[in-house]
């Protein structure tokens, strides 16, 4: 697509972590639990307005970054949600829960709590992702 | 899926409303806004654990009931999210939101803001969505 951009909030809030089919792949600058986010290039901002081949594209992305999360992160339960009520760029977030998380059993969103990544750790999810990518492509 | 019963803590919250080709399609016990729950008739716990078919059996029932509600009702934006961190059991919320409800622009899970539908509301929402669904169906 053409000319996308991110939406200015997104990228305030977020790393980026990867470059993927349809989207970008995001995470939320909040080391305290893995909050990733998918920005399809898009301009449709409900779901179901997307074609049914980019739908599908973007669950196949869902579901890869889903895999790396439960991978990855010692988690109990993953949270995935389009909700765009203050950012209406379509994005689609998932997060990795923990039942010792600070809004557990409650959703995320809203919540203050909030500790950057150092710099360190980054570079080493946007390894650990890059890796699994990779293997999840070739099907090692 | 023989003997899939659906969890008793979203019967006690809420309608059903239709059966769907993989899901059954409830309706939150809350008449203050249109919270759709769709509940796929899985063991499986989270979206990627779903085989890619029944991914795209559940993607296309979100993408109607997301028509459903955004033609039925008058709102500004749809929020989908699986998250289950008390329910284990899969179900999507479909949830209509409106500038002017009562936990706008913050998600509505975990507020306690409810009211009862009157039956004869319900009643309309189900032959709604089954005219709806009668005319997908027939693609009239």
């Amino acid at each position: 697509m053409n000319n996308f951009e991110i939406h200015p909030r997104l990228r305030a809030d977020c790393h980026i972590i990867a470059r993927l089919d349809l989207s970008h792949l995001l995470l939320m600058n909040n080391a305290l639990l893995p909050w990733f986010i998918l920005v399809p290039e898009t301009d449709a901002v409900e779901l179901h307005d997307l074609s049914r081949e980019d739908h599908t594209r973007l669950t196949d992305e869902i579901r890869r970054v889903s895999r790396f999360v439960q991978a990855h992160f010692e988690i109990e339960k993953l949270n995935v949600a389009a909700i765009g009520n203050i950012v209406r760029q379509m994005h689609i977030h998932i997060i990795g829960r923990r039942t010792d998380d600070f809004a557990w059993p409650g959703p995320v969103w809203g919540r203050p709590e909030r500790e950057d990544y150092e710099a360190a750790k980054l570079e080493e999810l946007k390894g650990a992702f890059a890796t699994f990518q990779t293997a999840a492509t070739t099907g090692r």
